[in-house]
């Protein structure tokens, strides 16, 4: 996305449900992944942390008997030392967030999806565990029975989250864990509203006519083919007794949509999620390099762009084919 | 003394008046620097923190911004990080050093003065820093006109630490800061008591037979002709108004005192030390490498023993003549 729109009509608000707290340092993993990644530092082999790290910290701790499952680099610790030097002197997530950014020479607006702690715990069969303790240390082995967010119900969205939610044209739920990294996103108090595809709820053209503005929410399946590429969402519709498919994660989503997109291995699923009412993208969603990331980016923005377009033709969107 | 005694005959006990939080993390430089000293990892550079040490978390955290007025390398890091994920967890301070001493291979007893945290506080001309603003950020600049050790008085010494001076035959006051090194440990509820050559009040040869056990209590001088190696000792002296030498020295720890080390330099002070009742060792206190320092403390060791031996044969001790 952000290499097909100018930085300042992209915002990205992401998921801080799996922030934690390690060694004393506040750790907010998906929020640096998608800096880093942003910032062109994220390492591409592991998927998480900073390329070219080193580990004097980490091997240095282990001869103390440190913990050693959770792995931080010498220079991704620097992340989180400032950020939790600056989170004790006051200063909230989504602050630290956008000086990081500005450090690290990302233009586009970045945003936590709340300034709150709100820690996804998962409930499995071998007990409650910290999402970290569940997704790094436990490899999402133990059955899940169940998520919580803690304090979720308390959260504020931060400062932007919903401003740029009801402004904007288009939103795109993008293919990540519905259960642990979109969830979390939507059961903050005020965003889940903010999705619905009018901020009013709709009335007529009438309505519309007096400014009411359109925009269309999108979900990209995380689900290709009944799998994940990585992570375990997957296995988690499973172990919920559904079945794992891009039209689960379409329910899922359910009267949020305007519109999904879903891979060509999938292309079978296309109907029934038309039948939801909700116009369908298919289309290779597999998007391993730069390039591959970029067509799909486009191709979304375009789906969406033919959705508000087809929304200004006809009251009746439910019919509306792609491609 | 290390290099002198066996390892079950010598305890270290450290202040810890000099320990902050910086960037979230418990920091104790005097007792990382004598525990590191004692590993052999020190660095023999600096004078504090590891030797090969990295600096990559360092580096980073400029580029984000972060505090740069206190170093600390990637190894050292991993020190101040476990310490305070493990003080955070309820371990007590002496726990953690004993176990940290343990993995770098430290046979012999450090104890940090208390476990109570006891920060030392500056009062200068430019207003109230705590210690280590003073000596690192402000490089011991501004002019100092006292000290306060937070929360001293409701502090206790730390388990082992009165047993430990209690059992000594020869307790020794390293040739270190009076003022804030060695003050903020006599300040500890308990220990300037224990310091004292009796346990209890010495009441005459009949109780001395009863099994009160004799020791001596040394100090070596850290001013070497009105000037100290390094550190603001002597300057603290000057500000307050009081000349720097190894008499003022005798004089800080006055009654405490059964024998005195000074530099031959500081021979013609001799008399006015001895003037006090304390008896005096003259001899090169400069010991700027490992075969000096085990001399020193081998004669600091010989002259102890000496004044027990003394102190066995006559009932006045002011008058003995070392050497």
């Amino acid at each position: 996305m952000a290499q097909c729109l100018p930085a300042e009509n992209l915002t990205v608000i992401v998921n801080v449900g799996d922030d934690f707290d390690h060694l004393g340092l506040r750790i907010c993993p998906d929020l640096d992944t998608v800096c880093y990644t942003l910032a062109g530092l994220a390492n591409p082999v592991t998927g998480w942390g900073l390329a070219d790290e080193t580990w004097a910290v980490f091997e240095r701790l282990k001869t103390l008997g440190g913990p050693t499952w959770f792995h931080l680099g010498d220079r991704d610790l620097a992340t989180h030392l400032e950020r939790t030097s600056r989170l004790r002197a006051g200063q909230n997530l989504s602050q630290i967030t956008h000086s990081f950014c500005q450090a690290w020479g990302v233009k586009l607006t970045v945003l936590p999806a709340t300034d709150d702690f709100t820690p996804t715990w998962v409930y499995t069969d071998i007990g409650t565990l910290p999402f970290q303790e569940y997704f790094v240390r436990c490899q999402c082995e133990p059955r899940v029975t169940g998520f919580r967010f803690e304090g979720v119900e308390c959260s504020h969205p931060a400062p932007g989250v919903l401003e740029s939610l009801l402004s904007a044209d288009l939103i795109v739920i993008c293919p990540s864990n519905p259960w642990v990294s979109i969830d979390p996103i939507l059961a903050i108090p005020g965003i889940r509203d903010a999705l619905y595809p009018y901020p009013l709820p709709p009335v007529g053209r009438g309505e519309q006519e007096k400014g009411i503005r359109k925009r269309a929410v999108l979900a990209v399946s995380p689900i290709i083919g009944g799998k994940t590429v990585k992570g375990p969402a997957a296995k988690m519709y499973a172990e919920f007794g559904i079945q794992p498919s891009a039209l689960a994660v379409a329910r899922h989503y359910g009267a949020l949509l305007s519109g999904f997109v879903l891979d060509v291995i999938d292309a079978p699923l296309a109907e029934a999620v038309q039948a939801m009412g909700v116009p369908t993208l298919t289309t290779n969603s597999l998007m391993p390099t730069p390039d591959e990331r970029r067509r799909l980016a486009q191709e979304v923005l375009d789906f969406g762009r033919q959705l508000l377009v087809n929304d200004d033709l006809q009251e009746e969107k439910v019919e509306y084919r792609p491609h």
